[in-house]
């Protein structure tokens, strides 16, 4: 077993832990500083089959939890799921001294989160990601989202969690494809903040596609360092924090255009990478030698690196509708070299449509 | 017109304003340096038929702004409210920079609130508050909330507006016992906070409820200093705030087991610092010439002070289950004298009990 703690801080002062680790779902008492007398459980049938049996005898010492599971998938990150956890809280009678504890990936993370966020106007969270994705993207930063029947995270809550719970060894039961697309994020890191990190994600690779625990933990603790430092000044996603989105402009609409069922989140993200390190070369701001780095690592994570089956011109209008488009215009984040990037709105239409199709021949 | 500005400030350094005054619907630019350039307005059908056409001539000089009607009364305060004022905000495209401006009362603010809280994460509110209840109340504190089908304000977010415009002149339109209602939370800051207030309202019942705009706006200016002081400290009601809550966890009680038909919320207020000044009285905290003052001044105000067709043990068991309540221990805000009030988890639940009891026979 070996533990670690980072500590994401914000400006005002406010902390809370990342424990980080193996073993740490069978440390007895690990999370007594963190929960009250009252919990509830939020997870899935897959994770729940898994892990809560574990969770229940080793981290609450056999006593009562309630549990809610929530679908297993995108598609049941609703309101309707949303309000499914706050009856549970109600029916339970839980006060605002309960603890909500999500075990599952990042669907559960968001919908208990919000659950969490807003059940009586706010009660203590903690979050124990299962998947690679929640481990290094939601553990950091407090977003909370369900999805509306026209677009993905429209509506949620900044919220904190008290403490997560990071446990490398539970990614051992995650399919492999869903394992490949969180190493998306991953890269991801390395490429808008740290060229070091990326040259040790070329060198491990390896490893980490064995899911060897120590170059694992190494990946998850960086990925988590870098996002925290990017959050702390902007936890509001003001302004700094937008680079978090490198990949995910493109990738979003790419989600949004195959109808969410083609691509794993981190897959499209991949392909919203490699489409923005190619329009950054084309543009003068990435040598080439670089997109070729950042195209080959994607490719031996297993990720693809260009869309199939969408209409450049599509994509650029879902684009104009995301979310983090300002009053219509395309912000989009583009890569200066590896390690750094920086944000505009100013790069004419005619080339992002182009650095589309390009990357939709190759599909 | 005559327009004062009152600044809410936490201790992080945010503030917002409450503009506060007569004739401020009829200001040209008014809501300029709150808005920007889209605007979703929230309303119900009557106080849009009487204000709404002004304020987009007036406040939005014509310019187009979206409008979602929502049905009025408490009943309506719902998810499903909350859902179409989300649907409506989608469907017409607001971006992130959108501003939500609630034009109503206490149930339009608070699902309007909750909406801009949690659309895209948090865009800008405006309130507009036009009842008394909701200018001396909602106008500070940021409780934005829908109600469950088992319990009132149980899935919500605490949220800052942008701005609070509070115009005394729609309190014209308000209906008689909606307005008398409003005057039980105007007593209840003089009760927790301000002797002197206390008796200036004694002086000037009878202009308030000829609803002169003068005494009305020092009425509405003195309930917000305070309860902008109170806030200021604790935003997130950890501690301090649960004296705003004074004669509201028997309130709440009374509305519950009432159905929330019989009794306004302010009417099942007045009746709550009724019973909780008689309450102190029998502990020895409050003088009893005070709780006569008390009771006298609400009575003057045409609140009732007594509960009708209640059971005391079922009060009581319904207090228990008040979101406030700590681990189930129920705690009461009691009057040390007017002008002071202290919180308490200690009364014995036997005096709690007798206190309801006696109350009702005098109903």
């Amino acid at each position: 077993m070996t533990e670690e703690r980072l500590a994401v801080r914000f400006a005002d002062g406010r902390s809370y832990p990342i424990v980080l680790g193996s073993g740490l779902l069978d440390t007895d008492g690990l999370l007594d500083p963190f929960v009250g007398s009252q919990v509830l459980v939020v997870s899935n049938a897959t994770v729940a089959g898994h892990y809560l049996d574990r969770v229940r005898r080793r981290l609450f010492a056999d006593r009562a939890v309630d549990v809610v599971l929530v679908g297993d998938g995108e598609r049941f990150k609703t309101l309707d799921t949303y309000a499914s956890i706050l009856d549970e809280l109600i029916a339970k009678r839980h006060s605002r001294a309960t603890t909500v504890v999500a075990l599952g990936g990042g669907v559960v993370g968001d919908v208990a989160g919000f659950a969490a966020a807003t059940y009586q106007r706010g009660v203590a969270l903690v979050q124990i990601p299962t998947t690679l994705l929640a481990q290094v993207d939601s553990s950091v930063g407090g977003k909370t989202a369900v999805n509306h029947a026209t677009g993905k995270n429209l509506i949620g809550a900044f919220y904190q969690p008290r403490a997560v719970i990071a446990d490398v060894d539970v990614l051992a039961t995650l399919p492999e494809r869903e394992f490949r697309a969180g190493l998306a994020e991953v890269v991801k890191y390395g490429v808008i903040a740290d060229a070091r990190f990326f040259a040790w994600l070329e060198r491990s690779m390896d490893a980490l596609l064995r899911r060897e625990p120590a170059p694992l933990i190494t990946a998850v603790r960086r990925s988590c360092e870098i996002k925290a430092d990017v959050v702390a000044g902007d936890e509001r996603e003001q302004g700094l924090r937008a680079i978090l989105n490198f990949g995910h402009t493109f990738g979003h609409a790419i989600e949004a255009e195959t109808g969410y069922d083609a691509y794993l989140h981190g897959e499209a993200v991949a392909i919203g990478m490699a489409i923005a390190a190619s329009l950054s070369a084309r543009l003068g701001s990435m040598p080439e030698a670089e997109v070729e780095r950042l195209h080959d690592l994607l490719r031996r994570a297993g990720l693809p690196v260009a869309p199939s089956g969408v209409d450049a011109h599509a994509v650029l209008t879902t684009m104009g509708m995301d979310k983090k488009a300002l009053d219509g215009r395309i912000r989009l984040v583009l890569c200066d070299g590896l390690g750094s990037v920086s944000v505009t709105a100013e790069t004419p239409t005619g080339m992002i449509v182009e650095a589309i199709r390009e990357a939709a021949l190759n599909a």
